[in-house]
């Protein structure tokens, strides 16, 4: 399930495909657009966050959400874990180059979202009134 | 919950924030973002499309999940459904304007990260052999 596809000479962007179900790519996606990853990096591009700063600005994670979240998105390399060797240990979370790649096309996603809402919200009327109200 | 961020004087995109827990943009993000939706909307992006042919390029996904995805992308005015007046009746999905533009901006992503698994499969290697391997 999780091998890489076979690369052979083509370009990487050609080698892997989200359409595909068992390439590697997808699960990845899932990792950056899924309900806590896409807030997680979003709010990352802002700078280093200790957890509980992280948990206060993506409203409504749950502690054990946030950390599975930080976990499949460190393992992918998109966040960077930085233990403080102090006392009490502080740990820092940010964003790796590749993270901070994968952020802006994200964001450019959730402000284009953000931006349209008058005409989603004008639709969901339209919708819900040709449908005898819902 | 659902209610429209009061806009005020602002500019559309300052009203709405997905990083509150109560702002519809969120739920809106969720819909074209989601497992099922983002590709969804990817596939759209090549042109109108018939459900079952829908169905076969969104690899893994079930007739319920594709139908729910499908009305909510609907509803959310990302994508209209056409019903020809053909017997037996024909019915084709695409993307709205609003649809392709949201779907570029996913495109760019979906691209980038298609692109980027070489570096996600080593840093996933190198996560994993740092915990003696899983």
């Amino acid at each position: 399930m999780q091998k890489p596809t076979c690369t052979g000479a083509l370009p990487a962007d050609l080698a892997f495909d989200v359409f595909a179900r068992t390439c590697p790519s997808r699960e990845t996606l899932e990792h950056v657009t899924g309900r806590w990853g896409s807030l997680t990096v979003g709010a990352l591009r802002e700078g280093p966050c200790r957890f509980n700063e992280l948990r206060r600005r993506v409203e409504g994670v749950s502690e054990k959400m946030l950390s599975q979240t930080l976990h499949a998105l460190e393992r992918d390399g998109i966040v960077h874990r930085e233990a403080q060797p102090t006392n009490p240990p502080r740990v820092d979370y940010e964003l790796t180059p590749l993270g901070c790649e994968v952020a802006d096309r994200l964001l450019a996603l959730i402000h284009f979202v953000e931006g349209s809402m008058a005409e989603v919200i004008a639709s969901r009327e339209s919708y819900d009134a040709a449908r005898g109200g819902r």
